[in-house]
C-alpha cells in the first residue's frame, strides 16, 4: 500500500493559540497509497491522545499501525483508492516536535518549557502539512476520540478544505468527569519523584511510575463497567502470571501490565500536554456549537458506541443536533461496540460498511 | 444525647479470616443514648471505608460526626429512643488497632505487617464488642457503602442477633470496576517515594502525595458524571482561589483541595487495607447470595440512589432479589439522591422517613 514515513521540517514556524511561537518545527508523517491526478482522493487521519503517525501497516518502531483494521488495501479506508496521510501531532513523543525535542534556541530538551498546544493548533499545523503536500482539499478527515475532535475542528477552521468529516467516539468538548479523570492522571505524574517539575531530562530520570498509574486509570475509562465485568469479573489472577505480588484479581493484573508497558515509551510532559489539550477543547467556545457550525460545508458521519463510557453516544448526538440545525448533511449512528471507548479502533462489519459508504457516497 | 467515647481492649485477641491472629486489640467506640431495661433498643452503625467511630454530635478531634444528619435526638435514628453504638473498624486509623498501632510483640508500629482484615473480621470483632457491652441483639445494624456491606454480613454471620439491617448505597460484592479504581488508588500510594513499601513510619516519612491522588480519584466516584457536570461544568477556577498553579478548571481545584485535606490525616496502609477488604468482599462467596441468605431472620431495608455511580441501585436490587427468593421481609427503595454515592450521608425527607419507619415498624 506504498507506506512512506517522512520527517518534514517547517522552518517558517507556527504561532500557537496561546500566542507563543515555535520558530521551527518538525512533523513526523506517514502516508499510504497515492494521490490521483485530480488531487481529489486525499484523506487525513488524526490520532487520539496517545497515538502517533503510524496508523496502518507494519513498522519496525511501532509494530502494527493503530488503525490497521480500518486502513489498508480494500479496507474501510481503502489505500488502493485513496491517499491517506497521518502525522504525529505537535507536542507528541513519536517524532514530531514536542517536549522531548531539542529547543533550537537553547539547544536543550524542551521538557516542561514546551508551549501549551491545542486542538486548533494541531489543525493549523496539519493545514501547513496539507499545503506542503500540495493537497487542495481533504476528501475526508477522520479520527476517533481526540482524533474525532480534530476532524470536527477541521470543518470549523477550514470549511472549504474538508469534504467529509468522520467523527468517531468523540465529543465537541470534554465533560467535567473527563477533566477530573485527566487531572488525577496528571497529578500522579507530577508527584512522581522522578518528575522534577517536568525537568526529568536534566536529571536523567523518567517518571515511569506516574505515567503507569495515569495509564491504569486511562484503561478503566477505555473499557465500560459492563465490559470489564464480562472480561474479568471477580476472577483471581493465577500466581504464575502475576506481574506484581500485590495483585489479587485479574483486572488488577491487566491494569498493572498495560500501565507498565505504556510507561516504557510515553513521555510524561507529552501526557500532561495532550490531556490538557483534550480538556481545553470546546468546539463551541465563545459562541455555541450551533453557531460555530454555521458556515461549514463538510458532510458529517458521527459514530458513537453504546459501550463507550468516556465519550458516550450522547456526546456525538450533541454534534448531530447542532449540525441538523444548520442543515448540514450528517448521519449519526450508534453501534454496539465490543471494546468500550476503544471500539473506534476495531473493525466490525457495520462500522467498516458505514465508513466505506460514507467515503464513497 | 449522652455521647460517650471509649477505648476498649480485647485481650483475648481475634483470629482473622486469613488465619492470622491479633493476640490483643483495641476498639475505639462511641455511643449515643442509653440502653433500655429490656436491652431491646441497641443499634449498631457501621462506617464506610474512610469513616470512624465518631458518627454523631461534635468532638474535638473529629468535628461533626459523619452521620450526624441521620443520628441524634429526634432524627431518623433517634438517640432519645435508641442506644446507638459505632466503632472504628480494625485496621482503621482513628483509634482502633490498625497499621499505625504498636505491635505488642515487637514494640514497633505494625505498618505494613498489619494483617489483612475482611468484612467478616469486622463483623466478628463487632460481635465481641456486642458481648462486651452485654447487648443480646441489635434492633438494627445499619450503614452506607462499605458500612452497608457489614450490615448485610451481620445478617449472614449472626442471623439470631440482628432484627433489622439497613443497607444503603451498598452491594453484596464489589464490581470489577470498583476493584480497578481501588487498584489505581493503591498503585498511587505504593509508588509514592515516601511509602517505602509500607515502612514509612521507620523512615519518619508520610506518603501524602499518593494518598492525595488516591482520594482525588475516590471523589470522582463519589459524585456522578451528571452531578459533577451540574456542580462544576467547565467553569474555570478564579486565580485567587487556586490551590495549585497547575489548575485550570473548578473541578480540578475541588479534587486538589479534597485530596490534600484527606492526605493530612489518613494512613496509607489503612487505605490499602480498607480498599482490599472492600474489593475482597463477596457476600455470596463459595455459594450464591441466595443460598447465603437461606437462614437469615433479619428484615432488610435496602436503599439505592439513582445518582450513585459507585454502587448503583442495581447492586441493591441484587440483594433484594436474593432476599425475596428466601421470603425475607425486605424493602428496596431507590431515591434520587443529590450527592451521588455520598447521598447516603445526607438527610432528606424521604430518606429519613424510610429509615424511621423501618426502625419503628
Amino acid at each position: 500500500m506504498n507506506l512512506k514515513t517522512e520527517l518534514l521540517n517547517f522552518k517558517e514556524g507556527i504561532t500557537l493559540e496561546s500566542g507563543e511561537r515555535l520558530d521551527s518545527f518538525d512533523l513526523q508523517i506517514e502516508t499510504y497509497g497515492e494521490i490521483n491526478k485530480e488531487g481529489s482522493n486525499a484523506i487525513l487521519i488524526c490520532h487520539a491522545f496517545s497515538g502517533n503517525h503510524h496508523a496502518a501497516g507494519q513498522s519496525n518502531d511501532f509494530g502494527i499501525g493503530w488503525w490497521d483494521q480500518i486502513i489498508g488495501p480494500n479496507k474501510a479506508i481503502d489505500t488502493e483508492k485513496y491517499f491517506v496521510v497521518c502525522c504525529n501531532n505537535l507536542g507528541g513523543c513519536a517524532g514530531s516536535t514536542g517536549p522531548t525535542s531539542i529547543n533550537p534556541t537553547t539547544q536543550k530538551v524542551y521538557g516542561k518549557t514546551f508551549p501549551i498546544v491545542s486542538v486548533d493548533d494541531w489543525v493549523n499545523s496539519q493545514k501547513m502539512l496539507m499545503d506542503r503536500l500540495n493537497i487542495d482539499f481533504w476528501h475526508l478527515v477522520a479520527g476517533g476520540s481526540l482524533g474525532g475532535m480534530q476532524a470536527l475542528q477541521w470543518s470549523i477552521s477550514y470549511p472549504e478544505k474538508v469534504r467529509k468529516a468522520g467523527i468517531f467516539a468523540a465529543a465537541a468538548k470534554s465533560s467535567t468527569q473527563n477533566i477530573a479523570m485527566n487531572e488525577v492522571a496528571r497529578e500522579s505524574i507530577r508527584k512522581d519523584k522522578n518528575f522534577y517539575g517536568g525537568d526529568y531530562h536534566e536529571h536523567n530520570a523518567l517518571p515511569k511510575n506516574g505515567i503507569k498509574t495515569a495509564r491504569m486509570l486511562g484503561h478503566i475509562t477505555y473499557l465500560s463497567e459492563e465490559l470489564m465485568d464480562m472480561r474479568f469479573g471477580r476472577k483471581f489472577q493465577d500466581e504464575a502470571s502475576k506481574v506484581d505480588e500485590s495483585v489479587n484479581f485479574e483486572v488488577e493484573n491487566y491494569l498493572q501490565y498495560k500501565g507498565e508497558k505504556f510507561s516504557e515509551f510515553f513521555d510524561a510532559n507529552s501526557y500532561i500536554l495532550m490531556t490538557k489539550a483534550m480538556d481545553d477543547y470546546d468546539a463551541g467556545k465563545d459562541k455555541s456549537l450551533e453557531e460555530k457550525l454555521r458556515d461549514i460545508k463538510t458532510e458529517f458521519l458521527i459514530i458513537g458506541f453504546y459501550s463507550d463510557w468516556l465519550y458516550p453516544p450522547e456526546r456525538g448526538k450533541e454534534i448531530q443536533i447542532a449540525a441538523m440545525k444548520n442543515n448540514i448533511k450528517s448521519s449519526f449512528v450508534v453501534l454496539d461496540g465490543e471494546h468500550g471507548h476503544d471500539s473506534f479502533l476495531f473493525d466490525s462489519e457495520p462500522y467498516s460498511k458505514l465508513i466505506k459508504n460514507f467515503i464513497e457516497s
